[in-house]
């Protein structure tokens, strides 16, 4: 985070490039509206413009040439995302326009923003802990339902207050070790290591912990596979999968000849569905490499659903974790009791079929409540990990009280992680918010 | 047109459909804050706001689950770019937020825009005329500097207002004429047919007449591609175009087995640069059915750049209007006094290869200066062909005063073409508007 520079103005378009409606340019730092107002029609009412107004007129460049019509969105300091003056220029969504203001923006002393810097920025001036300004990143990745709900709670600032808690616990039993350690010449009261504490942040800090399998399948999604031979039905199946999950994320990837992809989303989890090509011997090298990438594909999934003909039965796989036998063409064959039929023709057994595939996916999985924290970050899961490792440490340690001088440097190690992980707490303010927060009085 | 109810509440996303930090919702149509407040965290603040201010909140659905953190810019009614209370939202640039929202939109009973509604409400509340409704089209389909600069004139009115001119030195021929017809039995002074001014009339439609295959030049850019034997240097040359023109447009757009493509702008033209296979006799069918589309290609092809190795002088095509004969590695040999030389190594005469190929494109062409309107659009052309088409039968009959009342059709005729371009005229609107100007005052 060094290379930035946070007296730069910056800027980026913050929407997609592409053709559109419109476009949104952002820019931030002190002085922008000063800067940009020279280039603007009405320079005196963007730079007059009380925080949270709408200026509306038009951007010209240095020879007083027109770019576009624009509205410019105005936040003074102290306000908007960033907490600093910015402003949001909307233009006209045409790769021109866009191209010709992000180039007079270069021109006139404002630097191109590097990935992430407006939250880096929000995140320096206090607007968001570093769990926010995380989230922001995986709320703007979500593509499932569940995945975004989840990373809007940690966007408000539920994870970030929850670690805040188990630092302050954590903090009250550093706090009792250091205290015997500067006053046991003294011969204080008794005393007694806080046990049961630590005991229950384990405990909490694990459970955190083990979420993070749950968020990245909600977060990454899965790859379900759809396999079998030629003529089964596959592709009836896929279309129907995408017709009846009404929450399609996106449309058809684009085609291989070797496999159709589309991305669908089954109970939360966002899934990428594969349609491979039958597999079959063939003498066809095209075909052949086909069929190499089709394995390929199997030996990365998540879930394959294996479609039998019921009226033909070929090989059958056997059922495991990570395959679904699914016997087709229900209507014609009743298969027998206990097997998963469907009807690629008339869609019956379709919405069973979607129950087993998402049980298939959560299986071994802790299910959480609907308020329930989630994380979904690896870096918040390794800093968990090595904090509840440093306690697990000094758990073990807490039998012998000649140690406790090695206790405490483990609760600090604990504390440094989960400062690390909100961004609030530097190396040396920890001692200092100890005592300063504990206060012996004597 | 009339399958637009303009009394519904009408949202669209108005950036493009993919990931990114911020995505736009647009919403318009009266009472839309009230429909939308009882899903944000501040109603009253959305619904009380000021026009052009921006509101901050969170929105939710039914259920009260959050949806996004989002920041909405209100327009009250008479403002903003449909003239109608309207609404955009700015929400996190995720596809299972903007999902979310368009869904909730759905729910509350807005409808889904049509394509170009928005514009449409404009033109409607008189905040655009047809030309200027159409130029929006034109701006954000723009993809060259001249192109936007161009459209952006039309936006701005320019052309709306140079045909009103028009219309006005018209209507005054035509009400001329209309005198004649009416007072004729009155022995009014002596009917003297404005000849001078319907000639100049016609010669001013005709020249913005021809301004359209420049503009659509600039709008639809040209195809060039570099075509030659194999090992001629292809490759390298086209890497050198694409890095010696700054303005590069969008990057590759992917490749097949048979050419690259890549946007790139010469002298404000977009161009589509192709980089071919080379052309030779194959006996693989693959390669044979590449070499197809090749050929296909350069058929559609406004210029082809031939590549000629210096050194190994193959086939040399001739020279024409669709084709440009340049000499590679002019480093190692100097090719024939007046031939077009580069060396693709060092870049030596790239420079002078763009201004060949801009000029080749733009050979025939009307160069217009700074200033000039230029069309665009085919309906406009079609009106503006169709009105000096009229006029030019009115002209023909002029010489004969007994054919008065057939010219004041033609004359009608033009004026009802020029009057659908900007969308103002109705038809029984015409001869009111002419006699309530006249005032002949007798």
């Amino acid at each position: 985070m060094s290379r930035y520079d946070t007296q730069d103005i910056i800027y980026a378009l913050a929407t997609p490039w592409g053709q559109s409606g419109l476009a949104v340019i952002r820019i931030s730092g002190e002085g922008c509206a000063r800067t940009l107002a020279p280039f603007f029609s009405r320079p005196n009412a963007l730079v007059g413009a009380p925080n949270a107004t709408l200026v509306h007129g038009y951007l010209a460049d240095e020879g007083g040439q027109t770019l576009d019509e624009v509205v410019i969105a105005v936040n003074t300091q102290g306000h908007g995302y960033t907490a600093e003056e910015a402003l949001e220029i909307s233009c006209h969504g045409s790769l021109a326009v866009i191209q010709a203001i992000l180039a007079l923006l270069g021109r006139i002393g404002m630097r191109s923003a590097e990935a992430g810097e407006f939250t880096f920025r929000a995140f320096l001036h206090g607007r968001l802990d570093l769990t926010q300004a995380e989230a922001v990143e995986e709320l703007v990745g979500s593509v499932s339902q569940r995945s975004r709900s989840l990373s809007l709670q940690r966007l408000q600032g539920r994870l970030g207050r929850h670690i805040e808690e188990l630092k302050e616990r954590l903090i009250t039993v550093l706090a009792s070790v250091e205290v015997q350690l500067d006053y046991a010449e003294d011969e204080v009261d008794e005393f007694v290591f806080p046990h049961d504490d630590l005991a229950s942040l384990i405990g909490d800090i694990a459970n955190l912990c083990d979420t993070y399998q749950v968020g990245r399948l909600y977060k990454e999604g899965a790859k379900v596979v759809l396999a079998g031979s030629t003529n089964v039905g596959k592709s009836s199946l896929f279309n129907l999968l995408l017709k009846e999950e009404r929450s399609i994320v996106s449309p058809f990837r684009g085609t291989t000849r070797d496999y159709i992809e589309a991305d669908i989303e089954i109970g939360g989890i966002p899934i990428r569905l594969y349609d491979t090509a039958g597999l079959r011997e063939s003498e066809d090298v095209v075909e052949q490499q086909g069929i190499v990438r089709t394995e390929r594909l199997i030996g990365e999934a998540d879930l394959i659903i294996y479609l039998v003909d019921s009226t033909d039965l070929g090989h059958i796989p056997t059922e495991d974790e990570r395959t679904i036998v699914v016997y087709n063409k229900s209507d014609l064959v009743r298969p027998a009791e206990g097997n998963l039929a469907i009807s690629a023709q008339s869609g019956e057994g379709v919405g069973a079929l979607l129950s087993e595939i998402e049980r298939h996916l959560k299986q071994s999985l802790p299910e959480p409540s609907d308020g329930d924290l989630i994380i979904e970050g690896e870096r918040q899961w390794r800093l968990l990990e090595s904090a509840r490792a440093a306690l697990q440490r000094a758990q073990a340690l807490s039998g012998a009280a000649a140690v406790l001088d090695i206790i405490a440097v483990e609760l600090g190690e604990a504390l440094t992680s989960l400062g690390e992980l909100t961004g609030q707490v530097r190396s040396d303010d920890i001692l200092e918010r100890i005592f300063s927060g504990f206060c012996v009085g004597k």
